[in-house]
């Protein structure tokens, strides 16, 4: 996914619509949280066993893959927005995250 | 962004720490809103204004983009363990979004 | 109001409707926090101005109302659910939230 | 719980601390889904059966019974900025559910 062709690309789309002065990163942050919520609905009642099969159920799996491309639209302006580099924090976070929880096993510990 | 590596690097990531048993769809979209909620913290005193000036705020910047990059790394998650393509879905969502809310303005519509 | 009466009735009204197995606090509070959202939603766009004047427009007053009670009757059940005294957790947070942030004003801080 | 009390508890101790003007019905909503996800984080990793064991855990019931009151502190006054009556509201969306949702089971069910 090419993210800066994707901000232009919602940039423009934003601009023919008039949108830029609603779209600030207050606002978009509280549209994403919106969309967060409708994605969450999809798995409020599913027990987890469902929520991993999800993908044998095509009109639920689309559905899904709305509400996450929703949340992603809003999270790619966000950060375009606010001049955050999406990769490199991304990249930034895993590595933070790998540091706080080090691994407890690895793909060959058992080899010795 | 290389979506389809990110998701094999975090299942990596989650096989190292035993954690696959945790990560059932329904789990990662709470955790995935529970991120969005602390993105939203960020915002929620600031005037729209002041939201628009994030960038000139290096460590609020640095912040947010931990945020966004939480919120992003549970999305991808949820996208591989349920089957969905995200980058077409973004692709699809867009062009609904562009069918429901059909341009007031484009770069030349003053052009005659 | 009369919150034991209050969780009464919402345990009957489960119990009619055979939403029991449900209504885990887990799915409760994935209930709760997606009607949080929808609550957002209807702010999502105002300038802040504008959401101080919901009141002046009463059909989105009413819309609020049952987003609000929505956001409540899912809170009331996850306390029943778990044997949290809601009163009581409530008079307990507004004393740490006293000590936490002592007063900058009084009412009477004028007066010498 | 005697909310108009409780309301005016919120509004004192708002005012003694010069909050009132960040307290827009905007910014109330967003710390409330920021509050509501803070809510779910605590059974984000918890299978359905360990959440309905919460009561059996003193300091996560006492950690719940903190995020349900954070979440109830910002309905309470949502709706106490925008004129709604929580009681009225209440009351008026179990009646709208109760015509939404017929009952399956009464209690008398089989007596027939």
């Amino acid at each position: 996914m090419d993210i800066p062709a994707l901000q232009a690309r919602l940039r423009r789309f934003s601009a023919e619509r008039g949108w830029e002065p609603y779209q600030t990163p207050k606002n978009l942050a509280m549209a994403m949280v919106v969309e967060a919520g409708e994605l969450v609905e999809i798995f409020q009642w599913m027990t987890p066993e469902e929520s991993t099969r999800v993908a044998e159920r095509p009109e639920v799996q689309q559905h899904l893959g709305e509400e996450i491309a929703d949340v992603l639209v809003y999270l790619v302006q966000i950060a375009d927005r606010c001049g955050v580099d999406l990769a490199a924090a991304v990249d930034r976070k895993i590595g933070l995250n790998a540091r706080k929880y080090p691994p407890e096993f690895t793909p060959d510990s058992s080899a010795g």
